[in-house]
């Protein structure tokens, strides 16, 4: 009963609490009438008795061919012989931006209140190459690479969102009074983009120096763009100034067009099965796909009804602070549309 | 007109302000009759007329001598030619942990008042070997390098500082599940240091997640070992937790017993001279320096004094927002000892 006037997205709803919280979002998109139809396929650290499989090819040829998608949270098995679930979704969909907007939630009270800002990630080199050995018996070494070419899409995509995302100033976070090759190839590239986007103003900031400033003043930035490694810690640090990983939307974004939506928090085995998990992430994230697929109206008005829920403080997850279900969460959510 | 009753202690001044706060702990150590005398030299980015360099053979044997110094700030001018100087000096003197303790000072408000926490920072290798190159055209890479040997020593430093320090935990801060070989090696060498002293409680906490929760809840943090650049973002970040690198005390120790404390902000070249630079933060590095030396005595004193002062709050620089002179502020902490 597919129906063509209907937009197909996949759906990961992953490990631990992912399938609750995903049952949130599949919920609250039918009580907005969000013209998407879900392809929904098991990702995750067990194994599937259905494919035999935790990852199989189907899935990925769906995100490929949707172009759009949503995930939950995959667990990041250690030692368990295969890399973490979450870095080959990232590489086998080339998905070389990771997008967070991260702002601070009214009515839900941390130490700042002045939080607006969007880190955008490389996803794909540096750090995360895999490239390590040891040298000799005692010295070991990892290898951080930079591609202009890596480098130069992801600046244009930070630049690109500012510009269309009413947004007026990025910031290029670096090491390169250190790594003056590799942050410095980066920063190189940076500079190279800004001069396309002259409406938007172009700083440097120094990672030791701009983690100071975040915690110090975070309504000194507007769009932080940076290496692997950098936006792994930046992105943390900021979603911590907000309230956490439970609060912030992600969004993925790949070569040819694709946005893998993502909630970036654990599983949660110990809530998991419990109605106990917040699907606020996930939520806000799906919100982040609709935009990227121009919904935007439906994209405010489920946005507006998290915020308001969330604000209102009736109805809070455990992790909140309240005592609420997810179910209970959801329907107060709903009564906002 | 040297005194054999007093300890030798070599001073670097540095550049800009670095001159004027100097003088501020030179007042003070007078004032408190600390045994000590200073053997002062020039180190900084301009070259000294009197030896025609901007750092003499002479300055670094002064503190391979003296096992023990201060150093204002120096500034690390891009592209002259020459590494930076604080590189140097690490380097040369084999300055393998960098230790900042980084505690709320009372009445001088923040957004945080429950800071209480140690960064102890490997400070010779990682992602500070200097080794980097352009693989073709448009790739580059930088080696990160970690051995058995500095990992082990600077978890040996931040162990045995926690139980001669009164300190209760360890947290190793690494990012072993993606640097498994490097932070492991690294991660590897904590767990055995550890072993050695079962009256410290240890733990590992991944880097992204340990930003998170020090934003969050910096109360759970007590002492904290990592790898150099990490320990470079994370120190900042601390330092940003209660006010600036203008109130952060550091301190450097190498091998052979050596401590040479510093204040790590930048050397302000727009207010040198002007009498309007804080020096807090090489002030209370001085009093780390006295720690080392064991006179805690006049460590105690010293440090009461300026953080009493500060409380007060009657007289404080321009950077904490009021509109004392460093002399007004020094005199403040003189009439306190
Ligand atoms: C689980 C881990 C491999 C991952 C990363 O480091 O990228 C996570 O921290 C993230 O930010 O998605
Ligand atoms: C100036 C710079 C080279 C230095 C570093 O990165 O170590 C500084 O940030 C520090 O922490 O002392």
């Amino acid at each position: 009963e597919s129906n063509s006037n209907l937009i197909r997205a996949t759906l990961f709803p992953g490990d631990g609490i992912g399938p609750e919280i995903a049952e949130s979002v599949r919920q609250i998109f039918k009580v907005s009438e969000v013209p998407i139809e879900w392809e929904e396929h098991y990702v995750g650290t067990e194994i599937d008795p259905r494919t035999n499989s935790f990852l199989t090819w189907e899935s990925l040829e769906s995100v490929r061919r949707n172009k759009v998608g949503l995930k939950g949270p995959m667990a990041t098995p250690i030692g368990k012989g295969h890399r973490s679930l979450n870095l080959t979704l990232r590489k086998e969909l080339n998905l070389y931006a990771n997008v967070r907007p991260c702002y601070s939630l009214p009515g839900y009270k941390t130490r700042y209140d002045d939080v607006n800002l969007v880190t955008i990630r490389e996803n794909t080199e540096g750090e995360y190459s895999g490239l390590e050995h040891q040298v000799v018996r005692g010295v070991v070494e990892s290898l951080k690479i930079i591609t202009r070419h890596a480098s130069l899409r992801v600046a244009e995509y930070a630049f690109h969102y500012a510009k269309t995302h009413g947004r007026e100033r990025v910031s290029a976070i670096h090491k390169a009074n250190i790594m003056q090759k590799t942050d410095g190839l980066f920063l190189k590239c940076c500079r190279e983009v800004a001069e396309k986007y002259p409406e938007i103003k172009y700083e440097e900031v120094v990672i030791d120096n701009c983690c100071m400033m975040l915690v110090k003043n975070p309504a000194l930035f507007d769009v932080l763009v940076m290496p692997n490694l950098y936006g792994d810690i930046i992105s943390d640090l900021c979603a911590g100034l907000i309230g956490g990983l439970g609060l912030t939307p992600s969004c993925n974004i790949g070569e040819g067009g694709i946005a893998l939506a993502e909630a970036v928090h654990g599983s949660a085995p110990d809530i998991a099965g419990k109605n106990l998990a917040n699907p606020t992430a996930l939520l806000l994230s799906s919100v982040t796909m609709l935009r990227h697929l121009e919904l935007h109206d439906k994209a405010d008005r489920i946005q507006d009804a998290i915020l308001k829920t969330i604000a209102e403080g009736k109805y809070r997850t455990g992790d909140l602070g309240g005592t609420a279900t997810t179910t209970e969460f959801t329907n107060a959510i709903c009564d906002h549309l």
